[in-house]
């Protein structure tokens, strides 16, 4: 299949990316130095896209370009660098917002594809940290305020209808990358699929099983017309660990080419749903069992301060950064006004609440029985460890998807791991 | 303010429609004769747009264009003519799929705004037969079938995520339109506007009361959410029964400008609340009480046999013609598979029945309390009778919007309407 590329699109090899960069002063200027200064490495280790890391005597940045295929799969599987505009007019949007978590952007080239973006350093992705077991004291508040200030700001309470409906015909455009999402989140793992793949033999059965499971299907499909027609805000789209580079004091959400107007509990999910896998993994990067205990714990406090500071922030922006056209508070200032909206708050947040655990168990069902895998689980040599770790992960998705109104709160969820955890799995 | 017309746009006069038609072949050689033979007449008794009739030898047509602001209020409330081409855009996706009940467009113009459309006659507008008391037994049958067919076609059941993505993004644009139904509709009714009114001083107390009830008003606004984010399917948006053109045997559905990706039960709501508006409206109309309770139990069964025949038709479509992304029937034909699917339809219907029975709620509200009242209403000239009938929709509207799920089925709907009916109101 010929490749779908904008006239005067190539793609950069390490030797170009100083003579490119050249060319665009704002950026020679932040490296400072001359080109021949400059040192170039490739470093995608992602699934789609080219990084070349670059770095000179005042500073580094990052080059992004996206190639037309998907990386992971090569040429047979093509992809539309257009992705790479979205990307960038997502990291505008969620920049304008919460500049503290959203790297700094100093140039955008739309013909090659290409953004150049602050290099972050020493921060590493979260999924390496946690996969080492280390602590991220901000990580939390970090992502609950990067979550909040963006999803609100985009949704009808944050901004007029005009402004949003424009905003959301731009993104109407990215429907490749949301196909991959549709077809390898939501469908995938509960149907034959040449791409699955999952531990076998140890998870035969249970990839069967699943298959067969008509309620978890149905949820499953049910998450799926959610994504599909629910536009509630601009959404990251694809926000698990390894979407996010941090430090103990830094956190920055990155790579939002899958942003497009659709449901804010797919990514609040995206966030749990991969730090609950993590919570899983930790058996199999543990030096005897129990060492990661206090680990295991920090990891589920995290998920449940993730909700809990993002519930308070999003409805504190709510009241005071009412922007949109629905729920005003002013509509509600008198008499019965305050507690209608008091209730009106409560039921809006536990139904994102429950839609955020649904969409976690997609997204954790998906790494497990699908395509892309995550290194938390994949890291892990033993493939009867890793199974093990496997299912119990599973058993925590199919919760979350089938019965998450049971969940009465993110620390029921949290308890129902924990108790997972404790569980011997078969 | 300056009225916003694209170059070379003026408003048709009657003197100035012949001598424009003779310019559009298809037209004039389905009127027959020569344009001196031709009679036209403008007609337009809307709230937004010039309307004429054209009659010739052969044949008649309409020549609808669109006014740069909103005819009933006049040039202080501009109104962009760009509308017209969103309704020439909603009649070809609508005439694709039911063209028994769209009309036939012969000719759009996007400089003049102007549609022209085969002539109906002798069918009348709905809701004049509804106040007469005219029986239309095809009605129901005719308006499932239209709602089904383009609700389902349009929705991510019937079509692909990519090709529902770009005809979302083009009725993105139509953001005017959506605004006065926005602030008309779910807003004003619930708040002090300028624009309200009501029976006075009948209503008075029921008005105020109305701005008080914050439950009522928390739902009013929990349905602006829907119509604000929710993108199911290409909406007709105001399908009301000055919206419907029927003879004892044909029903076709006009006018829609309103049209953009918004939720289904928006226009199955607008239907039934205009329904429940005419059954409480007979009282102004009938010689002596009671001299219209057939009629009465005709409305009532028309009211049921829509949404019957409606989620019937739309099942089918379900398990006939899906060709969208999620809920595949193939994916549920084996073991759990077909019970699953059989329960995911249930529910969808039970959703979408609970919401239209919302909307209508808000439609009804909105025709006692906002701006654009009804006919049905408006013509009852004794004002006690008139506060009487009035004061009864509204507290089905009430029960519709904050009890929809106390409502079984739509059996249960019309019961209620019943009792009300039945019931001394004060």
């Amino acid at each position: 299949m010929a490749l779908d590329v904008p006239p005067g699109y190539r793609a950069l090899k390490e030797a170009d990316v100083a003579a490119y960069l050249a060319g665009v002063p704002v950026v020679a200027d932040s490296l400072g130095g001359k080109p021949a200064d400059w040192k170039v490495r490739e470093v995608g280790d992602g699934n789609l896209n080219l990084v070349f890391v670059v770095e000179g005597p005042k500073s580094g940045v990052v080059l992004k370009q996206a190639l037309p295929y998907v990386r992971l799969v090569g040429e047979s599987w093509p992809l539309p660098v257009r992705r790479a505009f979205f990307e960038h007019q997502a990291l505008s949007a969620q920049r304008a917002v919460v500049p503290a978590h959203v790297p700094k952007v100093f140039h955008f080239d739309e013909t090659l594809a290409l953004t150049v973006m602050a290099y972050l350093t020493p921060h590493i992705i979260l999924r390496k940290g946690l996969i080492r077991g280390t602590v991220y004291p901000k990580l939390a508040d970090h992502m609950a305020t990067f979550m909040a200030e963006t999803l609100f700001a985009t949704s009808d309470l944050g901004q007029p209808a005009a402004s949003k409906k424009k905003h959301m015909a731009l993104f109407c455009g990215n429907t490749e990358l949301c196909r991959i999402t549709e077809d390898l989140v939501f469908t995938d793992p509960w149907r034959v699929a040449e791409a699955n793949r999952w531990t076998s033999p140890q998870l035969d059965l249970t990839a069967a099983s699943v298959r067969a499971d008509g309620p978890w299907k149905r949820a499953a499909q049910e998450y799926k017309l959610k994504f599909l027609g629910e536009a509630q805000a601009l959404i990251h789209g694809d926000l698990h660990s390894g979407s996010i580079m941090v430090t103990e004091s830094e956190t920055y959400a990155i790579d939002p080419e899958f942003a497009f107007y659709g449901p804010m509990g797919f990514d609040v999910g995206a966030l749990l749903g991969n730090l609950y896998l993590a919570f899983f993994a930790q058996s199999g990067h543990e030096a005897k069992a129990g060492a990661r205990d206090d680990y295991r714990g920090w990891i589920l406090s995290t998920a449940e301060q993730v909700w809990t500071l993002f519930d308070r922030r999003f409805r504190g922006l709510w009241n005071t950064r009412h922007r949109g056209e629905t729920f005003a508070p002013g509509l509600f200032a008198e008499g019965a006004g305050p507690a209608a909206l008091k209730e009106a708050q409560d039921a809006y947040m536990r139904r994102l609440f429950v839609e955020s655990l649904g969409f976690a168990g997609c997204k954790m069902t998906r790494r497990i029985l699908g395509l892309a895998h995550v290194e938390d689980l994949e890291s892990i040599a033993q493939p009867d460890l890793r199974a093990e770790c496997e299912k119990r992960a599973l058993k925590l998705a199919r919760a979350f998807m089938v019965e998450g109104q049971g969940f009465a709160d993110i620390r029921a969820a949290s308890d129902a791991a924990r108790a997972l955890q404790r569980e011997t799995v078969k």
